[in-house]
């Protein structure tokens, strides 16, 4: 590696990592540091949230707010918007998710399943927060099984009105953000009822209305209860509360209709046939919220680990070997080890984070066409996958970052308990990860099967994945620069080089294929058994897990690969293979006894790993400042006790 | 498995997990439920601190602080005493540290390090909480290293006293339990300089000497500095809090001098010659702190289970493929198997616990015997590797608990967010578990040196291992019933029965041999190469690591097998096999591709042991109930809306 200044070495990392949405990462990292949006701890639950609103206030006239939303145009840029909520993770993650909850989820539900009225009605209010609202989906009783939820609304045809219903506890609206104080309106999901002249009542799924739900003084409208979840493990200004609905009435014209009408006579209608598929296609247009969710956990994944790493390259305990007095603390193989690959992984992770925020633009910046849905359905796949990998990752990150940062790192005034607090449910909300690992799984094996031809295997995918009733076919999908460097390679794997990205892309590929063709197999001999339908499910679960996971990761070293293919020589790409190659030896070694037991790789290529890891651990080590700067954290954010050295 | 009712199983695993003192068990489990005892949130802190220390006085009249002190006939009754600090982690881990520091660290030191005269000064008043103080070790530059503690205490002959000194930001006193409010007194360690008649000062090394700080009105006296740590990332109820001596006088016999004493005239003495030998020799009399933190983490991990179990017991989601309607979440392979193998391994480590507990017991109660000095670093070192497997478990346990309960697991209300944060810090408190890793493998290889009668290797082992100066040299010790299993077995591993205990204490016993072996040779050929020492100290740490991770899981193992091979033929006896073997099957599978490299396990079986873990979650699934019944956690812990079903 050529000799390079810190600063220039920061700053090429950083470029690769801000990409196309660096202008409005920088606005954000102002506002942080200007409105000083850090976590903080001791403030009153309902302050905190009445702060964090004011914040949101602060945001519009930014134009982040609007950017989300389609102008006359019929254009928007929701790359930005995403980059926007993102770079919150810097700050303060209440702020984040309350801003989520306003303009992401509220919001996206209106503009993505509503129409012309809709918009028309609410698109400049609730840009501008003359109208706040909060996203209604999960009940007490069904959080991750959302077809099942058990509000209703049932159409009156005489009325001309739906009539919204939660009679029993399992039937209330749980957790909702903005439900406790702030949202006077709400997109309730509820399975729509309803009845033709002279026929019967009949449920069409699970479909979203605007409901009001409280009136102009913050008292709940007649037949709306309102509760407040109280604290929560984290996340403290986000006022998340439950909606219960005894007999509540709107006009037909709640209806958010751009998938399916109910006539004023009550005849239903909708492009899409399929109550299932319907209902996965309006879900389908809220990814937005995944993407972002993903995004925000990442960042704070990565504010975590940079406090940890500056408080590696300060902390002193134990002297040396040698006569150098004592030792900093990432002085210490251990202590690398702690680190170091977490920050390669959030290299690698946030970088096909951006890879999926950039689909999500590309397809949806544009209103006046319809996205290709074969896109559509693989960005879906990929916001799931990346979602998952992303936040188990900042997660895991938060939590060691606070156990190497020891006492110090207990102390609310450094703040790592309480990004930990408040990352602790990206793994859960957005859908839990691990039931996104099997909706990813759902998706390979059914590409799978496609491809095979087999209609045997594709029935038992439906009849066993079980997890989301709507079966879609799909190609995997290989991007092109990817597919250039898999040809270009023609040694066998166990001779090649694994700093090779081809050697690596090929082991991910082949565990990846390997575990869908044999859960495939699995599935298909248990059904010429004609074996009991749970058992196998059960024998065959975390089989399908395992390569949903194996995607994830294969995901984010495509990611990885491709952007280091598209610098030219320069001593930031020199650096960032390093980073690369311990994300991927890193990951094999997270994983060895499977790579071994399949004889993917030899066991001298075992011991390989292990040494590699530890070895790139050694050569990051005099950059480790660089890798954590390059993320671009605003220095309100790294202002703690533990890094100043100032406290009481 | 012939059949049994769950109240009879759950009964007689209780038995065994209950252990020598369950009757002290039983009495703090009523103590929990009368005085509600749970985690809360939202209490303003001085408020929480305040009821914690009421709690404490409550907790008086039941004896149990009173046990761990000698009475008149020096005799004393540590393991309750431990066993009723461990109880309270099924309550409220405020109240168990707050109690914890009073008795066992403050009340310790003084009873452990102090003489007669102190005794008889501080023994009743403490015990009674009209002494309230606390044990000012930790600085806010060392907590690991504590023999670079700054602080110092310079006896002035003349005045008959010792001067306390902090006058650096690196030497204050921090993180201190009690210190913010409550303490009136503190056992402060520092740096003994004196002098003799006619000599220069001298330093002797970290001593311990009880100071009042703080006035009958709560004012901090002259020349002491108190401040308040405030919110940490749990443990609301405790005081945490900072100390800064300036020139604080204290007179001669504030010294606790049992292992030293310093004579009006200044000449010090002690029975121990080496300074570093003298201070862990003291260190080693208050090892009762680290056997009570790994006791009260683990109990805690297991409430934590124990919510998530039941929780998993009572929420369905998503139809199974059969006709069954929702699937339990505990009938999903997976949530099986984020649980079970938890639930197996907090079996192994509280049983293990047990055994360090009454080992403890049968070498401290009596005070009129010095405890065999032998035993007394055996049980040092097992203290130190049970603490390190104990509270790694139950943290981790915690958060995956957290995370299994979803968005109800997000709920202050169900409690499992503030275990996990209560929890979190047991892992770096009494002994960081890194450094506490690498201390237990220095006794391994310091054990191995002897054994080889090799001077080589005990030579770099001193030099290398360098975390504690004192090298101590040790049997490792395994205990008959153990080795009688061993013995009787003849077959090779390969062929034989994993399910047979003597299979897996090969397996355990093996690759903990191997790691010491191979780490020892790898130090010598270092030496031999003449290796540059930071590097070979580099590259070995985490060799070490895992050396000494093994010793923490074979102690468990043999724990559990011991504990086992006494019952009688009976259900309870099955069941606990079955608990066992999952503990094997998960711990061996944790270390895959370990055993796979270094050819002690085959493909073969290695595949094996992922089916057996599968297959074991599967047998114990009809009785999980049982198994977390029979943690014995009082009702009140378990009184959460997500079980009730009632929330506002």
């Amino acid at each position: 590696m050529t000799s390079v200044t810190p600063d220039s070495l920061t700053t090429g990392l950083r470029q690769v990592l801000d990409g196309r949405w660096a202008d409005t990462r920088d606005s954000v990292r102002t506002l942080i540091a200007e409105h000083h949006l850090v976590p903080r701890t001791g403030v009153p639950l309902a302050q905190y949230r009445a702060d964090m609103l004011d914040e949101m206030r602060a945001m519009v006239p930014l134009g982040f707010p609007a950017q989300g939303f389609a102008d006359d145009d019929g254009r928007s840029n929701p790359g930005a918007a995403v980059t926007a909520i993102e770079t919150l993770g810097y700050g303060d993650l209440s702020l984040m998710v309350k801003a989520g909850v306003q303009w992401g989820l509220f919001g996206g539900a209106i503009e993505n399943l509503g129409t012309a009225r809709h918009h028309d009605q609410f698109r400049q209010g609730l840009i501008d927060l003359d109208i706040v609202g909060c996203f209604a989906m999960t009940e007490t009783g069904h959080g991750s099984d959302v077809q099942r939820l058990e509000t209703t609304a049932t159409y009156d045809a005489q009325a001309g009105e739906f009539v919204i219903d939660s009679p029993t506890a399992s039937s209330r609206k749980d957790y909702i953000g903005g439900a406790a104080e702030h949202a006077r309106w709400a997109t309730v999901f509820a399975q729509l009822i309803t009845a033709g002249p002279g026929e019967e009542p009949v449920s069409h799924g699970v479909h979203s209305l605007v409901v009001p739900i409280r009136d102009a003084a913050g008292d709940d409208l007649p037949g709306v209860t309102t509760s407040d979840c109280g604290y929560k493990g984290g996340l403290p200004g986000v006022d998340n509360g439950r909606l219960r609905f005894d007999q509540v009435r709107v006009p037909r014209t709640a209806l958010l209709n751009r998938y399916a009408e109910v006539a004023a006579d009550g005849t239903y209608s909708s492009p899409i046939e399929s109550d299932s598929r319907r209902f996965f296609t309006m879900l389908g247009t809220l990814v937005r919220g995944r993407v972002t969710v993903g995004a925000a956990g990442g960042a704070a994944g990565r504010l975590a680990l940079t406090l940890a790493v500056k408080y590696a390259l300060t902390r002193r305990q134990f002297d040396g070997p040698g006569d150098d007095g004592e030792l900093l603390l990432l002085d210490y193989r251990t202590h690398q080890r702690r680190l170091l690959p977490l920050v390669a992984k959030a290299y690698a992770f946030a970088i096909a984070q951006n890879d999926v925020t950039g689909e999500l633009h590309d397809l949806q910046s544009d209103r006046n066409t319809e996205p290709d849905p074969d896109r559509m359905r693989r960005l879906e796949t990929t916001a799931a996958a990346i979602k998952v990998g992303h936040t188990t990752l900042a997660s895991a990150a938060a939590i060691e970052a606070r156990t190497a940062c020891g006492g110090a790192g207990y102390m609310a005034e450094n703040r790592l308990p309480l990004i930990r607090d408040d990352l602790d449910v990206f793994t859960t909300f957005e859908g839990d990860n691990l039931v996104l690992t099997q909706l990813v799984a759902k998706h390979l094996l059914t590409a799978y099967a496609a491809e095979a031809n087999d209609l045997d295997t594709a029935g038992w995918v439906r009849f066993v994945a079980g997890m989301a009733r709507d079966v879609t076919l799909e190609k995997s999908g290989v991007r092109q620069a990817i597919q250039t460097i898999l040809d270009s390679s023609t040694e066998t794997i166990d001779d090649s080089d694994l700093s090779e990205p081809a050697t690596a892309l090929r082991l991910f590929h082949e565990r990846e294929d390997h575990l869908v063709r044999t859960a495939a197999a699995r599935l298909r001999r248990a059904q010429d058994d004609d074996g009991d339908a749970y058992e196998v499910f059960t024998q065959t679960q975390d089989h399908l897990i395992k390569a949903g996971q194996a995607h994830v990761e294969r995901l984010a070293l495509e990611a990885f690969v491709a952007a280091v293919a598209e610098l030219p020589d320069s001593p930031v790409r020199d650096t960032l293979e390093l980073v690369r190659n311990l994300f991927v030896y890193a990951t094999l070694e997270d994983d060895l006894s499977w790579f071994l037991m399949h004889r993917f790789i030899s066991v001298e290529r075992a011991k390989a790993i292990r040494r590699g890891v530890n070895e790139l651990c050694g050569r990051l080590r005099p950059v480790a400042s660089s890798l954590v700067d390059a993320f671009g954290i605003p220095d309100v954010a790294l202002d703690v006790p533990m890094l100043t050295g100032v406290s009481d």
